[in-house]
């Protein structure tokens, strides 16, 4: 059993989906969206965050979270907004002595789609299809999540010469 | 008594300032750094931060907590990873049940020194100047930590009309 759970931080809206790697196959095993709330004071936002990020790892207790690398063409206020949730995310990870992982948005693409630049539309068909979701995962942060979380799995599956 | 910490936030060393506003006098109450280190994985590099943290606002209990806002003309990466090292101290201050408050460079320089543009080292000899040390603080990160939360106990002691 090789569980990792993938997180898309925002302050807003915080995405995270587990999934689980059984002999050569990754399975969904669930996802969902934290919010942070739209207004209000940061740190209350991030506290919530916290809080509920601490309840889904405690509940699941992943081997590993993955993250995706920051696109850096952001501009500067959003990129400072989303460093506050990242680092409450990663903060999560090390108190739950859980190994963290980052992925460039092109790796995680490229191991869902089998292509560096997909559409973020074919991104959510192929989570979907390769979770074998009976729909697709309703926001943007949830699918995310599970991307990362996916581009994981298959990335330590193939390190230990497990997949093909 | 009204106690402030101020914190600069940093990955790699996070300073903090305590002042306590007594009367019309802004008092030295203590300041220090906590070192992330500069080496190994930026998660235990905040838990790191976090757990320090935690000891300090445990010990000394402040009421306010001051920081600044951070400057937007740095280069992405900076802004990323100094954004994690703050959402961990807003996240300490709302764990805590401890208010924020944010102050521009300009509002904190030009509380310290009456300038607005004064230097780094106008600022340091100040800080110094007024709450009595009997020498300048080691670093700048505790000099800037130690500057906003004098900036915020000024503002705090004029919008309830104490100082003059």
């Amino acid at each position: 059993m090789s569980l990792t759970i993938g997180i898309d931080p925002g302050s807003r809206i915080t995405g995270y989906g587990l999934v689980e790697r059984r002999g050569s196959e990754i399975v969904y095993i669930g996802s969902g969206i934290i919010r942070g709330g739209s207004t209000g004071p940061i740190e209350r936002r991030l506290l919530m965050i916290k809080r509920e990020l601490n309840g889904v790892i405690e509940r699941y207790r992943p081997e590993a979270l993955a993250v995706e690398e920051i696109f850096m063409a952001k501009n500067p206020k959003s990129i400072l907004t989303l460093g506050e949730a990242r680092g409450v995310v990663l903060l999560a990870a090390a108190e739950a002595d859980i190994p963290v992982f980052e992925y460039t948005p092109r790796e995680v693409k490229s191991s869902v789609t089998g292509a560096g630049a997909a559409h973020k539309s074919q991104v959510a068909a192929m989570v979907g299809r390769l979770m074998r979701l009976d729909h697709e995962p309703e926001t943007e942060d949830e699918t995310d999540a599970l991307a990362v979380a996916f581009c994981h799995a298959v990335r330590a599956a193939l390190f230990r010469g497990r997949l093909t």
